[in-house]
Formats: C-alpha cells, sequence, structure tokens
C-alpha cells in the first residue's frame, strides 16, 4: 500500500499551456479570471487524483497576482497536496512562466484551495 | 462633479448569466473555476467603471463557496467598490442564483479583489 | 401579488461585457452575430424571469446595426418586456457602449425578440 | 468577366456542423442565439466572397425560428445573394437540418441580411 | 435506389470559415491542431452522412501541412468519401484558402481519415 | 552546457486535463479532432522548449485512436522529443487515461509530429 508521501507524490499534477491571444485582455497579459480558472482546475485534478472521491471545490484563499503574465509565453501550473485533514484537503498551485525562446522560468502565481471529499449523497467523507 | 458616493453607485456593474451545460463539471454544477473567471471579469469592470483608468488585478481574497450552483438556474453577479485607497481600491462581487421557474433567488458566493491603477508605464497612479 | 409594472421591473436584465479581441472580427469591432448572440441570450433571460415558465424565441425582429462597437470597450446589454399577450411576449434589448477611460456612454443597437411560454408537452400556455 | 449570375452563383456559401451539446440550451435544442451567430457568419462569408471588399452588417430582417434544430443532428447554412444595390446588398441564409441516421432533410430557419461594401475610411463604396 | 456514386456525391460535405484571430497561433497563421479539428469533423459529417450510420473515427492518416493559412482569409473544407470496405470506409479531406479581397484560390492542407461504422452495442456493422 | 539527453529531458511536456462534457461528441467519448488539437498543442510546446526557437508543424504521421476516452475521466498528454534532425525534429505524444476513482491508467492514442525551426523570414535553421 502507498504511504501518504507517495499519494502526495503520485498526484501531483502539472500542466503546460501557450499564452495564446484569446486568453489574453486588452493590456496583452493572462486575464486574472483565466489564472484563477486553470488554477482551480489543476487544483481540482490533484485532489480527485490524490483522494480518487469525489470532491469539491470550498474555498479558494488569498492570490498575489505578482506578476503578469504575457501573451506568447508558456506557463506551468503545479498542483500539490500540502494539507490533509479528515474530510478536507488543501493543495497549492504555483505558475510558473516560460520564455519561448530562452531557457527563462519564474514563478509568477500562487494559491491555495480547499476541498472536500463527498460521497453519492453529498455527505462528506474521509479523504483517505 | 460626482461625489464618491455616486461614484460607487454609478460603477455597480451587473452580469446575468444563464449557467448552461457548458459551464458546468460533471457533478452538474457551476464549475469553480469558471465562477472565479465570471467574478474576476465583473470586479475588472467594476473597477474600471469606477475609475475610468487602467486598472490590473492585484490579488483576490480569500473565496468561500458556500452553496453549489446548479446547472439550469440562472445568476446574477453584482460588483461594487467597497474601499478606496490612494492607487489601490477593492471590488466585492457577490452571485446570487435564482430558480428559473419560481421567485427563489439567494446569495451563493461572495469575493474581494484588489485592483491597482496604472498609467502607460504600470506605474500606479492616483484612483481618483 | 406583484403587478405587471412591478413584474416588468424585477424582470429587466443586465448584462456587461467588455469587448475582448475573442469576440472581435477582423475589422476590431464586435462581430454582428455575437451581438445578436448576446442581445438573444438577454432577452431569452429577460422572458424567463417575467414568466418564470419555459420560453421559447418564436422570431426576432429587424435589427439595425447603427454603429459599430470596437474592441477593449465595455457595453450593457438591458433586456425588458415591451409587450405581453396570452401565451407570447416581446423583450427590447438594447446595448450601450461605454468608453473605457472616459464617462461618454452611447445607444448602439436596439433589437426585439419574440418569445412564447411553453409546457413539458411543448404546447403554448398563459405567461401570466 | 463573369456575369452577375455567375458571381451570385460561386459566392454561394455552405457550411454542415454538427449540433454538438456545446451549442444547445437547456431544452437541448440549438440555442437561438447561437443559430443566429451561426447565419450571421454565413452571410458575412456570402457577401464578402461576392463583391471582394470589406463587408460590414447594416441590418438583420425579422427571422423566424419554426423549427426547433434538436441536438444530435447535422445542420447545413446556405447563403446566397439575393439582392444588389449600389453600395449594398442582401444574403439570404437557410438552415437545414438532417438526421444523423435517415435520410430526413427540412427547412427549419431563413433569414435575410443586409451589407454595405466600405474602403479603408469606411465610406460605402460599390460592391460592383 | 442510390447508386454508390450517388451516395458518395450526396456526403460531400462542404464548410466554409473565417480564420478569425481567436483560431490563429502566435504566428498569425491557423493553429495546426485546429486545423485537424475541423478536418477531423468534416471527415465525421462525411462518414456519417454516407452510411446514415453511427461512425467512429479509427486513425488518421499523415498529414502534410504544406502552407500556412494566414488570418482573415476564407477558407473551405470539403470531405468526400474516397474508399469503402465493409465495415470501415475512408474520406478525404481538402482544405482550399481564399483571399477575402481577390479570387485567389489554393489547396493548402489534404489529409485522410479511416472511420468504422458500429452498432448501439460498438459492434462493427456493415456500412452499406 | 546541456547534453542532447538532458534537453530531451528537460523538454519533456505533460498536460492534464478532465473530459469534460464540452470536449465530448455525442457517444459521451472525446471527440477526435479535440484529441488531435491537445496532441498538437502538446507537440509544439515539447518542440520550442526543446529548440527555444520558432517552430512550425510540417506533418503528423499516422495516428491510431485504438480506445475511446470517455467523458469524466481525467487524461494526461505527454510529449517527448524522439528525432532530432538538423532543422527538423519529431515529437511522440501519448495519451494516458486514468480512471477518477481508481488507480487505473492506460494508454490510448499515440501519435508523431514533425517540425521544421524558423527564423524571422521563415527560412529554415538548425535546431540546435
Amino acid at each position: 500500500m502507498k504511504t501518504l508521501e507517495q499519494k502526495i507524490q503520485d498526484s501531483e499534477t502539472r500542466v503546460f499551456k501557450v499564452v495564446f491571444p484569446n486568453t489574453t485582455n486588452h493590456y496583452d497579459t493572462l486575464f486574472g479570471g483565466m489564472a484563477m480558472y486553470l488554477m482551480d482546475e489543476v487544483a481540482f485534478m490533484t485532489a480527485t487524483r490524490f483522494g480518487r472521491k469525489k470532491m469539491v471545490t470550498v474555498s479558494s484563499k488569498k492570490i498575489d497576482f505578482n506578476q503578469p503574465i504575457p501573451a506568447d509565453t508558456i506557463i506551468e501550473l503545479v498542483g500539490k497536496v500540502v494539507k490533509v485533514g479528515r474530510t478536507s484537503l488543501e493543495v497549492e498551485v504555483e505558475i510558473f512562466v516560460e520564455e519561448m525562446y530562452s531557457e527563462d522560468r519564474r514563478s509568477a502565481i500562487k494559491g491555495g484551495f480547499t476541498f472536500v471529499a463527498i460521497n453519492e449523497d453529498k455527505v462528506p467523507v474521509p479523504v483517505l
């Protein structure tokens, strides 16, 4: 059987994405709402792949948009379980930005999401 | 000239939306990331219509997803300026859910977003 | 119980929207078909929120695209019930354009949509 | 050189489309606004391919949604120039519905769109 | 009853499309993946309209992207059945590019797709 | 400086994605064209992150859709450089399917894409 460490490692979830013009705002940087959309999607997959149970978003923590993400870059979102409660867990998602034509890579946004595991009747159940 | 009260009133920004199947997850409720996307868009319009200056999202505050929003309902997002600093302001966005075939209406999600006004050189400028 | 006046007032439906690049054509103005799409969506919500019954679009009236709507503006669509028949009703939708960085606001497009209220068997039923 | 007849024939513009679930409303039929969106896009291509000049939508005529278009059918939109003025022209678009698993095909919606040919300065110019 | 020739002719499926900015990559040409998406959709409609049975994509053949397709052109995709087996068939899809403001038209991409006809239990059945 | 081995390892590009209803066809499995769209996007990012130069898709190899990918699963696309020429390179993309609520994971689709590195004048240049 897997250890908690192993489950956390195996459920790490990565998504690369080109910042195409149809995801940017009129400043030509990734629209903040789109960043949140992508982060929640990655967080949801991380939580589900950790618990292999139905998971619902309960809350998002404060998210700082430290750095604008310009169009025509490649971003990687990395989701990782950082806290495990009885029926809830917390996932942290970090967005890295890579220039297309250089090896430059830096962290741009970090955010936390809390999920609760539920059964068919939408009653909270143990995540493990 | 408009008073601050008047500017806040005039910049209140409302968006109704049908929760169509293409915005829901596999539990048939509005996908959390989609809710955040819509909230940020409304917050951005509220901030811009208040200051009539370029506004960038600096951070989102903790958002509680108290109630799932089922498919085939109508939601209204209401954005309102709740705090005005020198170069920044805070917008609160609330999502209400209405049943389609009854007068039932209730609050489902509330969240706060902080914006900074910037000039062409991306330097913060007074919001008023 | 609500008067007709009250029901019309309460069902007024407003939608603000940023004209992002992904909704514009190659003249950098809002694509006509997208305007019609948004108008029908607002008309549908207005009709449903008025009657709280299933509503289907029966026809759209002549729509004049008096003024092109440039990218990087904010539009507001306002839907209002303007005629109430026995099993049908008519909704008028007007689109206003606001500059982002000035208080300038003007009417751009106006259109009418007719809806019929139907029951589960798709048979027309009284709207009130 | 082409005759008018020939130009009309050559500019006829056809678009087949599967009515996938992400284009339908909660009655599981093609959303009216989506039908209008597709019709305007076909009308625009027909007008442009006829005149080979910049064309802008001036107005849409009354559109009757005679028949709902169910999900999981295939539709064909056919655009045809039906009237040619000096600086404007009129395009008629008809939508046909085909069952997927039978040869059944019928007309569902018909609508007219008026376009004006413009030059770089957005001044109307002769369509021919 | 229709001959094979007639069935092939009747199932030819055409789709015109404006290459709007939201379908292009950062070189301002149609994104390769989007071309494949559109080709598979046309191939699927051609196969279904030929056999009037459930069809599933089994494979795509080598596709050469001979010519980039610039933004602000009009493309036409033409799907045609080119081989008919017992339970499978092959569809060829060709993409033509038309300049908007001249009669210039040329072939840009060609690709083949193989489909199998299946019944309710997902078992292959004769296409004819 | 990095070895070729290292560059191949570092450019491996992974994308997880929930198969939401809006990406499926009417058989409730991932639409073939959507799979190709996603594969080309991953292949493009892999090629760009390997060469850090402008890359254009030249061709896709035969793609076998061995296994339908059902809705409500999680897929992972993995892109890897498998051949390096002077001005071209080949990327292989494999799609794995994971059940949401079990550890079950299997390979579903594999495909190859060829890219050419180009400079500002669209002339092929060495990839390394």
